[in-house]
């Protein structure tokens, strides 16, 4: 288990700002090319990912599979035949799965289609249709207001038809068939916080995974939001019910703000109690919100009939940052060190997590450590924190907490308690079973 | 249910007040014709209650019904001959449950006899003495102040004998065996807010329930505090605890004060857990005051071997208004617009009650609301308030929480809930039983 | 049972503090004659105190009984010829078990061998050496830094050598098998709070208890801390599991500063509900301690496999005070006024654990208290508070509260309760057992 504790085989910040670089031109949507190209970059860092196609129709729970969306071109000629808005020099131009079009219109019914914000005119927002069929385009609100009158050509050559809905799937197996989950999405254009740091983070820490030594098997599910979710949820409930331990919905994770908790529904689940203790020694000014707040595929995993233990560890949360769904989410916003400070959160959490087991001291009363080499006979030749922590870690353990808990009613770190056990265990003071409560 | 869920069948406050008028001036106490009267009063707008006689001696759990007290006459004649007290003008000029006396006495031995509150000088106490037999009058303190040596004559021509003891009882059936129970009292003499707002609530409370369409059984219960409360528990205490779910005294409740919160002896009853969150909605600046500070028939109903769910919610709590137990407790303390404010919150809580129902989500996942109206395709066209209302109900529909614990968990008003409740039930998203726990 | 519930029979404070500095002098320690001495004044005072020896080399739990330590003379002389430092003028100057030694040595090899206080320069430290084969003298730092270059003869003259460890135990037996258990310590040299306040105050508690009428089985434990309370506790584990009901260790508890209190491990157990009551109506300025700033036996008491509901309560806490293992905890700071304090709290809280008791209430509803003379019939002739109390006692009898829990529900006083209890009692109104938990 010593390489699950280490931070050494994470990948760096500037890797995987890179690798958000080559992702971030790409245009995702629900389903689409886009999203088949930015699972074949995931799979060149991760040769074990598995990439599934799911045809338009297929019925998901409440959901079917949409018609396939594709987009080659896009654009707006104003009267004077400028192309004032153009899908190749920014993707969210294009309200996500707009219907083809190609017409000359004057500004007033043109006006129907465009999207812009006047609170923040110099941003692109993100808009989509996916279930209603229409068209648009999205632009700063200060280039709108420059629009005179007159017959604009508009055209989207697009695809709105019968494909399929892509996904990816990959499974690191472990000593134990009982799993932790990790979902991110891959249907959101180019943006950086809502959308590339939660692929970017899960195929790093997943490449991390497959390096160390572990009991449990790792899932690590790509798939566009809500639909790819339900979808995926509809396949596989039974078996995720019956194994999966705790789970996290990895996104808005690699800016350099303040951690965030979105809870689970209950809040009370194992994902829960780890998440908030790894965060609370961590970084303890993280914010928690309450699962009204929520936002994200927590809404499907935590739903009343699907009820899987899974929590989120944010940065700058969705919805609370001002580039939220803007153009403004960018690569500047998201950093090599927002990037690597969240990978190493997540790293201590599964560290955490494959260092989590009920204790239970073996002798009655307090050991003798002194006979042990593990306490100190005349003050201050042993550690003194040390053997705090020994005889605390002794006293909790009685057969119903686990390290987690212990560090909850003592204080003392995960790190120390883990190693400590570690000794205690060798040394035949304590006994031990994997936890999942 | 639609009419359940309206305030338009309520009384105007106008028309409690004209009726509290006409109780105003009987002389009600334990037992007797002023009790009698009373409830003849009501049964005029609820032909439907009954009225029953308990005779003298009968025994109830740890009580005997007492003799029955009948007053006619009853004054103070000064040395000179003027009548300075005088039942005729005020009836709490007379100690409830006075036995009769035609005495001249002088003024030491009437000073005995005599009460008063030297900090309210301008007012008549309340004074009674049901089970032990004396006699006595209550009289301003500034009055009092007054009297000169010399003899006075001391006339109460009263009955206290063998009779009976009076109560009415009106039981609406609707289509379920569960009962709400409220209980009111109707031994108090012309005093308003601690007395008539009571009896005066509950007539037109139970009219109202008569015309809307219900699921509960309600009983409502006009017995003399106490001794009355104990004989009709003694009686039906099986039936009671078998099919009450939710009960309340009404008492103190037609003034202008803010409304005041008296849960059940444990304080978790179901009767606690639906007002406590319509008061939180209706009436956030309500006061919640602890079971040490009862003071009414909850005394009863909470009490070990009882154990029914009964709280109270009043406006100017008993003991804690300066006018209360006085000649200064009178209509003008008690107002139409108290009372018409009392019954709005009452009738809130019943709709609350009729509509509040265990529910659980149907489908797995988030159902798609698109295509059933129910979510914005674009921002904007569907009130994304009630979005989020939707989809916390179906978060929180687990199965195990009602309404009103939905109502606790999300915020959104328990009316918003009932309707959206509706509405997904229609749509089959979500199933129902009625809750009771 | 009217004895337990009198101060009358406490020792006086000067009893106590006599007593107190006839043990003072004897040089205590783990194994010894000074512990047999001890034990040994004791038993004058409690004739059935027994008196146990465990030979050396006995195994207990993780344990093994160690040589006994005996000590005759011990001094240094320095270059000079004159005895600096003399066991004889306080027995904290040589280290706890110190090995036999007559050398002469210089200066620098001695200062390996000396203990002393930097920032308490005036005071002798407590030093031992028990599990670790060495000897040192201690010292003030003061005196210290007086000693000159040269050749110091150094004289130990003790036994370390194969003999027993000695224990006191008094079982003062009761109505009922349940126990009440007192366990304090007897192995520190001549310190007065962290020593002998312990034993002082478990000896007078104990001859009050052998006067009063008792349900429960008392049963005290003088024993050398860690090591005797391990052997003790591994010969009757499975006794004291089935019978102890609640148990406190007594230690620095002669002084006078605000009440401690150290919870059990859980600081949910019988004795901690009771304790805190007593200590939050009689102390209501007592510091609550955490489990985690334990330090005497407690730590056995309330390990996972012992788990014996054993709490603390204290004058000032060890470790938390300046004098704490020094020569400056001696007999001006335990003080008479110290230990009577402590003495009349722990006989209320015997008297609150014989009066504690389940309570039911008898019939439904209130009973009527008036004819029982124990209601106002015209207010203001029978003590409201008291009323007051009868009815809230009544209202939580249950069959659930004992007379703790109502005291904490209610805010009334334990004696009060307990009195009324009697008196419902014997009124027929109340139903009891006795309660443990």
């Amino acid at each position: 288990m010593a390489d699950a504790r280490s931070g050494d085989a994470l990948a760096s910040g500037e890797e995987m700002h890179s690798f958000a670089q080559a992702l971030y031109p790409i245009c995702r949507s629900l389903t689409g090319d886009g999203v088949r190209k930015t699972l074949g970059l995931i799979k060149q860092i991760l040769p074990e990912l598995v990439i599934r196609e799911v045809p338009t129709g297929t019925v998901a729970f409440d959901w079917t599979v949409p018609d396939e969306w594709n987009i080659r071109t896009a654009y707006i000629e104003d009267p004077g035949g400028r192309r004032i808005v153009d899908f190749a020099h920014h993707n969210l131009h294009v309200v996500g799965y707009s219907t083809p079009v190609d017409v000359t219109i004057d500004l007033e019914e043109l006006q129907q289609h465009l999207h812009s914000l006047p609170d923040k005119p110099d941003v692109i927002p993100y808009v989509t249709s996916y279930y209603k069929r229409d068209w648009g385009f999205c632009l700063p609100h200060r280039l709108r207001e420059t629009l005179a009158a007159g017959q604009y050509k508009v055209v989207i050559d697009a695809d709105l038809k019968p494909g399929s809905l892509t996904y990816g799937e990959l499974l690191i197996p472990g000593k134990s068939n009982d799993e932790v989950l990790f979902s991110t999405y891959v249907c959101h254009p180019s943006m950086a916080n809502n959308e590339l740091s939660g692929p970017v983070i899960a195929t790093y820490l997943a490449k991390w995974i497959t390096k160390i030594d572990r009991n449990y098997t790792y899932r690590f599910v790509f798939v566009p939001e809500t639909i790819g979710t339900v979808v995926y949820l509809s396949n596989f409930l039974d078996h995720l019910k019956k194994n999966v331990r705790a789970g996290f919905v990895l996104t808005c994770c690699g800016d350099e703000g303040k951690f965030s908790f979105m809870p689970s529904r209950t809040g009370q689940t194992y994902a829960d109690k780890v998440a908030r203790r790894v965060l609370a020694q961590l970084a303890p000014d993280f914010i928690e919100y309450s699962f009204l707040q929520r936002g994200s595929d927590e809404r499907q995993y935590c739903s009343p009939l699907v009820d899987l233990p899974v929590a989120s560890v944010m940065r700058s949360k969705y919805h609370e940052y001002p580039e939220y769904h803007t153009s403004a989410d960018d690569l500047t916003f998201v950093t090599p060190k927002g990037l690597r400070t969240t990978l190493d959160l997540y790293s201590k959490l599964i560290d955490t997590l494959e260092g989590n087991r009920v204790l239970h001291a073996v002798v009655a009363g307090e050991p003798q450590l002194g006979k042990r080499g593990l306490y100190p006979n005349i003050g201050g030749q042993v550690d003194q924190k040390s053997v705090s922590a020994i005889l605390d870690l002794l006293a909790f353990a009685d057969g119903t907490n686990d390290v987690v808990d212990i560090a909850n009613a003592t204080g003392h770190e995960l790190s120390t308690l883990d190693a400590l056990s570690d000794t205690l265990i060798a040394h035949g003071l304590l006994t031990t079973n994997v936890s999942h409560d």
